[in-house]
């Protein structure tokens, strides 16, 4: 997502390093020193407004939460959410291109990864910019272990038919699909993002948990 | 589907052996010799009462087209349709169940599988009678070309989740996934089921176009 532009953005990402992180590229390898733990990490790719996230690292004290996101005036919207709640020591937060997230996690330094409504990019001239081209298939699968699991929500049925062709044709395996998240059982758990809870009233959210063929 | 039981069907399905095929075993390997060329052969699988498989055989005339359907009164109805139409040479009907069809056609000799509203047997205890189970799959996959479709059309929600999931880790190729075809532009040259014509202003009519891995 994106917002109008905020000059500060920045300047108040710097001024909390000790939830955002500064130079990711520093923690290669070695998220566990920053963590203090050997808690598995689940990260969340462009994370909007956060509220996803921090409800995660609440619910889960014992799973490490790093939220990305591309835009800082988005990511401020998401420090400031985190200001408000108690201090969650298994959160932090990055600005950082998706893309280039091979030079921030090792090999199988990531156990999940959460993309959560992402930018359709509905033209066929930018499908190399969805989140679910192969491009970026191919840096989720060398940060993930080998049981580590994409879990994929939208509302946009273009891009979510376009996620299951690209998937299905990088050799991905589907552990459950879903194509109407909110009208069945089985999710109650589902913790919903900002947009989530604005648009679901208008047409369904597909979801889809899907692996990388690897070890079994 | 299924109808009322009609005690006669077999009787008249008997009495036109010109369009229903009696003994389908004998035809296998050479269905080329039934049909007089050389044309490729499409099967629809549960063909209901017929209109699909007729407008595609009125539409196509050098593919033929076989019509499989397992209950005789189901059968009845859509031979009474064929009945109605001017003769159509390229179309052949036969009762027979899905999960015998290794005996009545070769290796390779399908081009095309048509699934459409198969029954969702929603039950799990059941899941092995949907036609999408894997041991479907495994016939499909013995009788089909390399580069032969499955094109699987439904409204049942939890069907196509499970087809997705199942087509999936069998490891086809997706070709093609829609999640509203009624609403989808490319799809213009969609046939109609009675079914789907019935049931499509009630919700989503799901459609998927894929293959077996095979020769590239």
């Amino acid at each position: 997502m994106r917002l109008r532009n905020n000059p500060k953005a920045n300047d108040i990402l710097a001024s909390e390093p000790s939830i955002v992180i500064e130079t990711p590229e520093d923690h290669k390898n070695k998220w566990h020193l920053e963590f203090g733990n050997d808690h598995p990490i689940y990260i969340e790719i462009g994370m909007g407004k956060g509220n996803f996230i921090i409800e995660n690292a609440k619910r889960y004290p014992d799973i490490n939460f790093i939220g990305i996101e591309k835009y800082p005036s988005v990511l401020v919207v998401a420090l400031s959410k985190v200001l408000e709640e108690e201090k969650l020591p298994n959160l932090r937060l990055m600005k950082y291109d998706a893309l280039a997230l091979g030079a921030v996690f090792g090999k199988q330094e990531i156990t999940q990864i959460f993309l959560n409504f992402s930018d359709p990019w509905p033209k066929s001239r930018h499908e190399k910019r969805r989140l679910t081209y192969k491009s970026f298939l191919d840096v989720y699968n060398t940060i993930l272990i080998d049981k580590g699991s994409i879990v994929f929500k939208t509302d946009n049925r273009s891009l979510f038919e376009y996620s299951l062709y690209s998937m299905n044709n990088y050799g991905m395996q589907f552990q459950d699909v879903c194509l109407d998240l909110h009208n069945s059982e089985g999710y109650e758990d589902n913790i919903l993002t900002e947009y989530e809870r604005k648009f679901s009233p208008f047409g369904p959210i597909y979801r889809i948990d899907t692996k990388f063929k690897g070890v079994e």
